[in-house]
Parts: C-alpha cells; structure tokens; sequence
C-alpha cells in the first residue's frame, strides 16, 4: 500500500471504552513506519466531510493515554448516515478530500450505521480506483454487531448494569414491605444489555424478571408475575429493555411517546415509568421506575478492564490491517476459549456486517421464567472480568480533555 | 453505667456508607468488656418493638467485615414515626422489651426521624428512671441533620454525582448540535445533593445551570437561561434538585403528581422529565431528562473513603459514647481544619438536632449564575476524598450478605 496519511474518525453513541480505540488507533499510527500523518476528524464523517481535522501528532502525549479510561467520544461523534451510492456526488467529494489529504487509510469506530459508512466509501473507492484501505472498529454497548463475538463496549455497559442492579437490589430490600422496582436498560432492538442485569443474580441480588425486546411483552402477564412475587417475596425487582414489544411488534414505549429520530426508528426510553404506572393505576401494586439512561454508557469510573483491553487491541489492529492493505472491512474478535477465557482478533468483509442486527439467541433466554440461561452468563460472565486503574484527581476521575480544550 | 446488653438498628433511607457505621458499632461493641451482648433490631424500630433481634456474634465475621463497604442497610430498614410522648403505651412497651433484654445502651442510625425517635425514647426512659443510654449515629445522604459539619453519607453520594455529571457532561458533549439535559439529584428540601454537582466543573466538565430547594424556581427564566446557553454553547448541562418550588413555595413536581408518603411529605421525583417536555413543547429546545435515582444512595462501588472511613468512626464513637453513659446524644463530625482536612468526633444533645433541617447557607449558593461558589467547593471537595478498595469476585464487588442471608 502507498505509504500516505491515515484518517480517524469516531461515529454513533459513545461507549465507556469507544476512547480506549481510540488510544489503540492513535499510538499504533504515529508508530507506523508506513503512515506519515495521523488524522482525528473532528464529528465523524461530518467533520471529514467538512475537512475538521486534528493532526494527532499535535496533541499532548499524557491526554493521548488518559483516552484509555476516558468515556465519550474524544472527538465527537455524528448520526449521519450517507446515502446511496447511485448519489456521486457525496462520494466524489469524499475522494476529493481523502485525495488532497493524501488518504490513504481511513479508520473507522462506530456500530451498524457507521459500517455501513465505510461499506459505501470502500466500495466507492474500490469503484474508481482510489487506493484506501478502509477498516471498520466495532463499538456498541447494544453488542448487536453480526460476526463478531462481542463488541467493545458491551462488556463495560454490562458491567455497570449488574453492579448498579446488585446496588439497587439490596437497597430495594431494606424495607419489610416493599414494592415492585421496574429498571429500564437500553436496547431498541436487542436484549443484551438488560439481559446483563443477570449477572448479579450469583451474587444473590439480581432481578427477578427480564424482559428483552426479542420475546413478546404481554403488559397483563408481567402485572400477573409481579404480583405472584409480591406474594412470595414481599418485594419484586424488574428489568426491562426500553425495546420491549407486543404481539404485533409495537414497541410498548409507542404507547408512551411516538417521534422519530435522524434514522427514523421510534423514540424510545421511559417505558419503566409506564409500566410502573400501569401497576400502580390497573393492580394497583405500588411500584417505582428507575431508567438507567445514559451512565449505562459512560460509565468509564466502572469499566471492564477486558472490555477496556479489547477495545484498545481491536483499534490497534484496525490500523495493522488497513497498512496490510485490507480493506472494506470490518475488526472481529473471536472467542477460541471460554476457560480460560481467550480470544483472536480478525477482520470479515463489511458486506457481511452492514446493516445486520444480532440478537440474543433463542438458547440465552429463559422465556418461561423471564431470565437469563446459564449459558448466557457463560457468555457474558468473562466480558465484565477486572477492574481498570483510573487516575483520581480531587477525588474524581482523571478523563481526557481533548475534546473539551478544543471546545474552548 | 450498669453492664448490660447493646441495641442497634437501621433506620430511614440507606446510603453508600450507612453499613460502614453499623461495621463500626457493631466491632466495637463486640470488643467492649462493658457490653455483654450486641443485638441487631431488624427493620429499626419495628423490629425492636416485635423482638426481632439477630445476635451480632452469630454474625460471620467476614460478612461483618464486608459491611464497610456494602450498600443498604443491612439489618433492614423502616420508616416509622413514633409517636407523642403522652402515647405511652408504645414507649412502656418499648421499655418492658428492653428490660426483659437487659438493654442498657441503644444506639440508633438513621436520619432527621430517627433522631426524633431516639430522643422519644430517651426522655421517656428518663421520666420512668429506666436506665439506658441512647446514642443516635447520624447518616442520610442528604446532609441536612443540623449541629454536624456534615453527616456520614453525604460524601459518598456527592462522590457518585460528581462524578456522574462528569461522564454525562462528555457523554452529551459528542454531537456538533446537542441539547438540553436536564438531570435530577435527591433532594425534598436541601440543595446539599444537587449542589455536588458543581464538584465535577473543576474538571471542565460540570453543569451549566444548578438549581436547589432553597432558592426560588422560575421556570421561564429557567427557559430563557437554557435558551442562551444553548445559542451560546450549543448544548446546555442543568442539574435541579427533585424539590426545586416555585415563587409560592410549592413544589415544581407537584404539578405532575401528587401523592403522599408515610410522613405526608409530598412524595418527588421526576421533575427533570417535567422540565424537558417543558422545554420542548413550550420553547421547542431538544431537551432529554436523567434521574438519578436510587443509585445515588447506593452506589457504594464509588463511595467515598473520607466518608466510608468517617462513617466507621461514628459508630464506633456512638459505642463508647454509650458506654460512657452520654444519653440522649448525637454523635457530631467537628471539622478542625479544611487544609489539612482533619476532623474531631463529639456529642450534641439530640434535642438541638431532632426535626431541625440544615439549609445549604447563602454564601455556597450564587444565585445569579446559578451555580455553587467556591466555599461550597471548598466546604465540599474534602467529603469526597479517596476511593475504597473493594473485593471483587466474578466481576462484580463482593457486599455483605447478612440482609441477603437472613431473607431465604
């Protein structure tokens, strides 16, 4: 591959660890013998589009390193999605940048829409002959990513979920008489962040019901369930998915509140304080809502020190892989071995991911009792493994302030 | 003092920190050759006046060791108010209870009512000659006990929210064009929660906007400030307190609802949501509301250890306080020096505490800017000092199970 500049760019919800790629990709690029420049466009493909770059090679070392634990997306992040490739125009002037800038790796962090980005700008290259290659980082705390076996980010939302749900067991339990407490995790279309909420039932305070999106939700036998374990237990601890639907596919959250957002999914999030409500009015069983909302995603003080070391190898090999002239596509981990628990990064073409949900898999899901098999927790239980060092500055959390300088 | 038995129970709502004093009564009494046996009340007062104690040398050692760091309340919690004094059928048979257990030293842990419980019960056991001294161990997360510097709880749920809003300020900071985000602590009367949001600016990343329970709430200039700051920046970060009240002094979330708990206080919560659909149907500003919730009197995986080790030290004082025959008191933190920070542990007779409320004073508000000054800053950045080495076992932090155990 021609000896050129590499461009970076994050895209898509932030994740604890989206950052910790990020170092992955900017150290492994400033070291590389074949890249000359190291560009970081600032708002994903919005600012490559708008030429906002930051030449990596200008930021402070010691920022470079606090990327590792820092949450958000140091960079900025966008929503936009490209249109389709029969529209030139947008593509043409991508080539037109990447050429004046001399491009010839581009770098990619995001989830299902961001691949699908660099599925179109790869096959528009590939098309008119532009040298780039162009590699995909997986992020989402959804984990819903096809192929790979988890994606950076999951294991970090997980982990936070289920300390948050042990903390709120045992404090919902403190009362003799208590209430139905309804925890609403994201997850339009797939359950694997509320499935998390599982991992603290070893530690004998974890949820007894879940709800995922991919399993029909029947608003009366859920009242009938937590009514049955207000009779056994006194007290009963929900977690549901913001996704949840019923028999026809609606989203129970439409009831509540129908917009649309950029992508033209449903507006979701809330739906805890209508079932809460539901309880209490229709069965009158006195209930409370808590929506875990964004700290599910950003909570850096609480990552997963596997997630956080994924994350950062998988940005790293993204920029081995575009040097090695791979292209269109995408960074993949593999588990070879769940005990002890080890795994291999590799790449797949993006066709294969673009575009695709994975969602839990039947065998994960214990829909008779609204739990979690044990064959899930055997899958998620490594993702959550080791605590991260963070550096603590009066009392808070050290995180990178490279975006936040260059706001000012 | 006559040798006898010690009491002690949990009371109110829990915190971080709240089993770190029980670890520290509990230790201490075990060790003290003046105290016979140790008995726990389960569920405070209601457990005392139904006898059900659990015997704290039964206790597993190591779980008594894991409650320093344990969230909830570990021998369960109540929210009773007792009543009168000229209703002494309660305290005579409070009385025969403890007579019959031989308890000469009660000490009790809780908040604003449980201080008033404990001051019942002193001064009745004082009109009848009955000989016990009853020490009240302060916690609530709200800071509002008056007398004590602060109160143990405090520094551990500030720790959470600061730290929170730092994640949620970068989290939301992503996207070129951002909104709104309104985000909501505890707080029925005091501002002392909300207000630690302004611990994460020094960290560039703090709140816009506070607004506390002590100042006036109005929401049209709310609007206009969240307008300009939106033109200005952007985006617009505002912490409010659940108990923000308008010009006349009511509560802003009673417009949403209006309920009443045990104590007829009005029962909160959720006015963030009101304030975004606010700010979004009125002023069509992109607005997005996060409740804290619960996980700011639980989180102890990010608790404090200035608080975690001054909890400790308060419920071992409360012991030898008891022993020494002081009744009717209140353990209080007397802050001897802010650089350094160092502290000193005394008694104040409960009558100056019971069913006052602490306000968060003028000078750590500036009501102009709506922000806290930099005494707040000062008087609060030591309490959230340190962080607690926790055991972690299968990814998640290991807590006490006496609550846990005692259930199946």
């Amino acid at each position: 591959m021609t000896k050129g500049n590499l461009l970076f760019a994050q895209s898509g919800g932030p994740t604890a660890v989206i950052n910790a790629s990020a170092c992955g990709v900017i150290r492994t690029a400033l070291a590389h013998a074949d890249i000359d420049r190291v560009l970081c466009a600032r708002y994903g493909i919005d600012g490559v589009l708008k030429q906002d770059f930051v030449d990596a090679s200008q930021l402070d070392t010691e920022q470079i390193d606090l990327l590792i634990n820092s949450p958000a997306s140091a960079f900025g992040s966008c929503r936009t999605k490209l249109p389709t490739l029969d529209d030139t125009a947008v593509y043409s002037n991508i080539r037109d940048i990447f050429e004046q800038n001399n491009i010839r790796y581009f770098v990619y962090n995001g989830g299902n829409d961001s691949m699908d980005t660099i599925n179109k700008i790869a096959r528009y290259f590939d098309s008119c002959n532009y040298q780039c290659a162009c590699v995909g980082v997986p992020k989402t705390v959804d984990n819903d990513l096809a192929v790979t076996d988890h994606c950076p980010g999951y294991g970090s939302s997980a982990k936070f979920i289920a300390t948050t749900m042990h903390e709120i067991a045992l404090d919902t339990a403190v009362y003799a008489r208590g209430r139905v407490t309804i925890v609403e995790a994201m997850g339009r279309d797939t359950g694997w962040l509320v499935g998390a909420a599982a991992l603290a039932t070893a530690h004998g305070a974890g949820p007894d019901l879940i709800y995922l999106p991919e399993t029909t939700f029947d608003i009366e036998d859920f009242a009938q369930q937590c009514k049955k374990i207000m009779t056994d237990k006194g007290r009963c601890l929900v977690a549901v998915a913001e996704g949840i639907k019923d028999s026809n596919g609606q989203f129970i959250a439409t009831v509540a509140h129908n917009t649309n957002d950029t992508f033209a999914h449903t507006q979701l999030g809330g739906v805890c304080y209508y079932l809460a409500e539901y309880l209490t009015t229709q069965h009158n069983i006195h209930s409370r809502a808590i929506e875990l909302s964004l700290p599910q995603r950003c909570a850096s003080h609480i990552a997963s020190k596997v997630d956080t070391h994924e994350a950062y190898l998988v940005g790293a090999t993204a920029v081995q892989r575009a040097v090695q002239g791979i292209t269109n596509a995408m960074v993949v981990i593999v588990r070879t071995s769940n005990s002890p628990y080890t795994v291999e990064l590799d790449t797949v073409c993006i066709d294969q991911v673009a575009n695709a949900i994975r969602y839990v898999p039947e065998h994960f899901i214990d829909t008779v009792n609204h739990c979690m098999t044990a064959q899930y927790i055997e899958y998620a239980l490594p993702l959550i493994q080791g605590e991260t060092t963070l550096a603590y500055h009066n009392g808070l959390p050290r995180y990178s302030r490279i975006m936040a300088g260059k706001q000012q």
